[in-house]
């Protein structure tokens, strides 16, 4: 049975993200895009690479007939997303790919992202989109919430140990090195070309990136405790990728183990052996997530280094890996892209 | 049916880009991977994007069982890449992705390479391998030369206007602009990230390219006569694409409609309306290949442009499409993949 | 004696680069900087590179004494310029970067920006800033005008060229390169590092780029009759540089012999040996012009190759140059950096 | 006076980086230039950024005569660099860029090094050369020893915290981003701009960098006990830059106020703000160091962010800075550059 998707912000990365997947579904067909701002141009105006491919041109979300649609893909801001999913259909399956449902509390939300939220009773319903985590619950999901890439990364590489009190929970440092694509396609004096190639920076140092929201929830409910963690972002000149160095102090061979029995099963994550170290490079264009474990010499800590692309597993990958779920699909229809390298 | 497939020459990035391909392609398996240099190593290991693949360990090309064996690709430098083949089995198809079989004159070749030809029997019977001009010949094929990565650019531009007659023979440049992969995985100074990012030069100028060899051979059998472009690559900083800018003088709207009526039926060559320009940003990482026309403001001469990824439709692809041919598969099959962008 | 200099339009890159230079300048002192959208701002906001100069604060144009000016350099769009210009004391010297005051015929002016001229008197007066070329006018002109960097590029090839009859004036092309800088701090989609980098594409195709306007009046003028170049500009993924491959017919010894007696005395441009090609990275950061001839297989034919940096010779090091002249400074004053490579 | 300079090792980056900056110098003339892999080539040969250069043609170090020089600067690799020094007249002044001096302990080279230092004598004379520390020493200096470049960048940072007692000696974390200049012109794999360029990785994770033996050696000295850090290098996909993430415990305004403190004489580093952080794209091609403290929202930890040019601070700039000591210029000559940016 083929599924009818739409996608209502068709004009940004994570929306051509999505469509480059599931353009390789062999049970999803595109029926509407949306993408406000440019309603009435072609998918191969706002998009090139996608040239080749037989797309709907792009409307307003306004215009979508909801009642063919199976699942809707929403890849708008936060804030504008929560604004226009309220007003969507109440049975209609939607996979929310902003920020706007990650958050359970809405205090929280509002601590986060500035505003009061506009949906409480959708938030109070929304599934957090961390797949291999909520997996059950995303199947019977009407309302999946994707999760931040950053809090992706670091959710992998933590979860295990936090879960498995293999690591002293007062004393984690992620060190995160994120491409540029994660910004979105907005036009920022920082993201120009001229700006960013050939150099890099650390940005909302001292924790206070977004993101660290979705790490103090998840964590703190996964430890019976408040849990915080340091988490220092940096834009790399790259255009996919995140690589999280991760600092904890406990028994390294003991971490990888634990990390390597919890994802014995996973088809997207790979725990390296013991003492090897991913990279960017070959998860890209992707959904895999690899992991590496290190001793340090000073007994007692270990690095773990995770990687994945901050597109793909990051962000519209994770999306179509639940909508697979919420689909009753094949987990992996539509993701086994090899990754591109070179 | 499922065909059996080896691939000698693993190790370089046309056999990781075909690996990369076949890993989604519905009806083949990788039976075998030889690499001499890195023998007993793991894929893994040489290429770690590729780790969540089922794959064989390398082994050396004698190794290889080929009674076992539907297809070979063979991926080694010219000149190894003869004296390879012609130990095989003679009954076996064969894909060669180096310049050893292009040429069919071994005069040719040795003006070219340099050195005499050690399997001139078997240059007479390979078919040269740009899929979209010699399709027929390539499903009958035992041997397929897989074409140079700048010769199928600029023959994908060139050729229909050659053949139509639409253009000056003698005034035909081709300015293009190389992406680094296709120098492949070898140790050289100018290669290196620190000499080639954030600048670009001319190589190989003067038509000494080894792949004007091609354009030789190909444009003066369509012509009729000799006919010489003038060929000048250059060394971009980006790892894969090729942009040809083609300089012809002839009616800039004939010669677009003759590239249009060319390549209406190719599932894979999308040539733009008049007066748009591709972008090798819009094809990085698939088999696609896109061509713009403009006019010049200078009447009676136009600008071709052609873009295509000198890894995929440039060589891995074009060998996955001529090895779908020659197996009686789709012709498409496991070349769908959707450009990577960003 | 120190010369008093200021900047209109000092936070964009030109007038960065201006003050990179002038900061190791030993007779010139930066009195203003005025960038009107950013005036209050101080440059180590808006420049963090230059944060440990002691610079003035950024102001309006209209706030600076310009009785205490020596020279100003004026950094502004075209068309902006020239309303600050018209508005400033006649008396004082100015060295415009802008591109209102390249062409001296107002009907030009027109053709290729679109507007009417608002100040075609002082369009008259100024003198056409390619150094090599107008250095007497340039030494007792108040107004001078730096030419388009792509400008600049094309007529260091050609100017020997055509001004020595050695090549055909009806069959040049000039297929160029240009990093993004040349862009400007401009906001485009275009110009961000997720859609430049590890890709590029020609623009402005078919003789539509506005530098052309300077090709057709200089080389026109030259040669005492009009002559037309077909010019295809290429955005390339870097920062810095242009190269333009140029095609011409004619003896390629005599092409080199005469390019290398034009500048035998010049101390910014270097001509290669015969049959050398130069790169972009050689001359990055610097005031530096290299170019190499090679000739081509078929007799008559010459590949003539040029690189600068664009934002230093081909902007503001020319602007220096030229300032250097009309105060009786030493040419090369603030200008022998070396490239900056790797 | 003009003081006659030789450069041994002038074949790779940090050679021609001297080269780049004594070109500027008032009072140094390069007399000498030795590379005995390129001996008899022209610098316009081996790097074509210095042609426009009046330099000496390449000689093998043997071949000089060292009578004629007043200071040697020797940018060979670790181990050969021990072995030409202990060869060099024993009266001249020597500033060494390997990493063969920088250790006092004959037993701490071995360790890191992995073999028996060969000029012991000479270990226990050389001066450490990390110049803001060791200013009045290296002045009186024969030889003296450049610093790791990485070492450099966490000393910068790390130094006046650990002497002031301000921040947790065991809870130190280096995070550092490394560009790959610092790897030198060596032909490996992972150097290639196809397997760099849009990637990252970890690399000598858990604390086995060489450089790591410089931090255990000077910080244990200032310290009076032993102090390890944790030092973890990425390599980044750009040319010149290292930024080191730095993870402290301490009171965050104690921490930037005791940095401002320290460096406010100092004309090539600068403090910013507290809260703001600095970037690698604005040191760039200079001799800079820019370093930023921002608190984190845990009470009583701080994360201290330090950039600088590894080819320049971090290797040839220095090297520079203490020749000026050691010859009596003054100790910025050649070192004003202004960073490269864009």
């Amino acid at each position: 049975m083929t599924h009818k998707i739409a996608i209502i912000g068709a004009s940004g990365y994570t929306g051509a993200e999505l469509i480059r997947l599931i353009a390789t579904h062999p049970n999803m067909e595109i029926a509407a895009l949306a993408a406000n701002s440019k309603a009435g141009q072609s998918m191969a105006q706002v998009f090139p690479h996608l040239r080749h491919l037989d797309l709907p041109d792009l409307v307003t979300w306004e215009q979508i007939d909801f009642s063919q649609i199976d699942l809707c893909f929403c890849a708008l801001p936060h804030k504008t997303s929560q604004e226009v999913i309220r007003e969507l259909p109440k049975t209609m399956k939607i996979v929310d790919l902003s920020a706007d449902f990650r958050l359970r509390d809405p205090a929280d939300y509002t601590k986060w992202y500035g505003n009061a939220h506009g949906a409480v009773e959708m938030q109070k319903e929304a599934v957090y989109g961390l797949t291999e985590f909520y997996r059950e619950d995303i199947a019977k999901a009407r309302l999946v919430a994707g999760t931040g890439c950053n809090a992706a990364t670091g959710q992998f590489i933590l979860r295990p140990l936090v879960a498995g009190a293999v690591i002293d929970l007062d004393e984690i440092i992620l060190d995160m090195k994120c491409a540029v694509s994660g910004a979105g396609r907005s036009l920022k004096e920082n993201l120009l070309h001229a700006e960013l190639s050939e150099g890099y920076n650390a940005y909302a140092v001292g924790g206070t990136h977004r993101h660290q929201g979705e790490f103090d929830q998840e964590f703190s409910a996964l430890a019976g405790r408040p849990v915080q963690v340091q988490f220092t972002p940096h834009l790399m000149p790259a255009n996919r990728g995140i690589l999280a160095t991760t600092y904890v102090k406990g028994d390294p061979q003991a971490i990888c183990a634990t990390l390597q029995k919890a994802y014995a099963d996973e088809p997207f994550i790979e725990v390296l052996p013991f003492g090897e170290t991913p990279s960017t490079h070959h998860v890209r264009g992707s959904n895999f997530v690899h992991i590496g474990v290190t001793g340090d010499r000073i007994p007692g800590r270990a690095t773990v280094v995770g990687v994945l692309d901050n597109l793909t597993k990051g962000s519209s990958g994770q999306a179509l890996q639940n909508a697979n779920l919420m689909l009753g699909e094949d987990e992996t229809a539509g993701l086994m892209l090899v990754p591109c390298f070179p």
